[in-house]
């Protein structure tokens, strides 16, 4: 397995190997920290792709002011352990300076989409995703790229600037890794205490209320938020920051679910804010079966 | 020549090229009403790549609301027998709703860049130049891309563009072409009337001027652009935008001249917005020969 730090020696390999043998990339950015979720990723794309390249850079630009950027877990040297075994070809980890040289001034904004969820109490954060993430892509032009529905709204930003930008990456979104209990995978997990773990279970037995209502016919949004909330407050440690169901593709509240809607949440276990969501299927043909 | 207006085609044009024979692309993107300016572009393209596109796209987000998108000069028909006549093999001439479908939400800002020289009287026209032509780079991928000096400002927000995001083309900035007055050949000269033409030279006189005064020894802004402003405003039917010395990279403004920097200005000539530039040398050996 190759470590890459600088753009200059990334550029060379990536050359090298589209010229050798026009071999398929695929690519998993990460901001390591790495855990089951990048790591069933990273399996996807081994199968999917003859290359597989990994970063891991714990970016700057989408670390609001206040936030936690200095201690976010930086895990390298096991990071690089896991990713070997797993067959990874090439782990990419540029310094911010690399990324952001003296003189960068570029921002790629997803103007009606970063303003909307994590967006409101992040602001800032997701053109700094998408700026790193165009500048992966075009470094490494994979040929797929994955990323984890958990990063709902990150996902979604991704594949409008991506095609808002016409870029020739397709991307794949693959499904929420969690523990045994239901807990959505996370490197901030690592912030929680013992009780702020267990309590942070009341984020997916939300999730569940709300797939089940909707599976059962329920399509009147408030109804389902509104149930939501009482299992989350109930749970002391726990302050909501949103709760929200949205169109998959624009990002705007829906009054009344349709199948395929998104509900996404983000709430602070004590310092700690985690997001989770889960997508709706409305069962028609079920209840009418039932009916 | 291939004349193709779809996404759709032009990634199969551009994708079958790549895969059949490895040449490399040479791309001039224009925005039409064809002049010499542009076909020095394309026969420098030609002689350096085996396939040429050229696009032609007056592209509405680099458009002010109050500025002549309605009326710029479209001149379809001719600039394709120009282009065929150069040998082009490709012209892309997307619609813009083809280029900026519903739900088209991604902004590319050249954040320091954008609000100097023209961009103070043309807000939001750089981030209108970038997002078009970054768009134009990923679906045509070229290996070399021309523009104009006469387009001063975009050339260095193009270069900037393309540095900060990592894009694998490289930028080639050719001469400004001029008719045999000195006046610099742009498609919205069409707009100007015989006085005004005439009276359009003296952006020439004070350009060559300063270049002159540089020459010799002068680096001080203020002396060169009074010496420039007295030049223009004898002219009765010009009234100055701006004019500034600014170095090449970050458009600074300079309070002495170096090798290198860059006069640039806009100058209305009745209702008609013209900019030229030239490069300051300075001719420090010769000066010195002549102490």
């Amino acid at each position: 397995m190759q470590v890459i730090s600088s753009i200059q020696a990334i550029k060379q390999s990536i050359k090298a190997l589209i010229k050798e043998n026009r071999s398929t990339i695929g690519f998993v950015p990460t901001m390591g920290a790495l855990h089951e979720g990048h790591l069933s990723l990273v399996r996807q794309a081994k199968k999917e792709n003859d290359t597989v390249v990994v970063s891991i850079f714990v970016n700057p630009l989408q670390f609001g002011k206040h936030e936690d950027f200095t201690r976010y877990p930086r895990t390298f040297g096991n990071d690089c352990n896991l990713l070997s075994q797993e067959g990874v070809d090439i782990v990419f980890n540029p310094s911010a300076t690399e990324m952001y040289p003296d003189g960068f001034c570029t921002s790629v904004i997803p103007e009606s989409l970063e303003d909307k969820l994590c967006g409101k109490s992040r602001p800032g954060h997701f053109r700094g995703v998408a700026v790193a993430v165009l500048k992966f892509f075009n470094l490494i032009q994979p040929d797929i790229a994955y990323f984890g529905q958990k990063d709902f709204q990150q996902t979604v930003v991704i594949k409008r600037t991506v095609s808002d930008l016409n870029v020739g990456v397709t991307i794949k979104v693959l499904p929420t890794i969690r523990d045994q209990h239901g807990l959505a995978l996370s490197s901030r997990n690592a912030y929680l205490s013992e009780t702020e773990k267990t309590d942070a279970l009341c984020l997916y037995t939300a999730l569940t209320r709300a797939k089940t209502l909707a599976n059962m016919g329920t399509t009147d949004t408030g109804e389902i938020l509104r149930e939501m909330e009482k299992i989350i407050t109930r749970c002391t440690s726990a302050t909501i920051d949103y709760i929200a169901i949205v169109n998959p593709e624009t990002l705007e509240t829906v009054p009344k679910v349709q199948n395929g809607d998104v509900v996404a949440l983000a709430v602070r276990m004590g310092k700690t804010r985690l997001i989770d969501n889960v997508t709706l299927i409305l069962m028609i043909a079920f209840s009418c079966l039932i009916l």
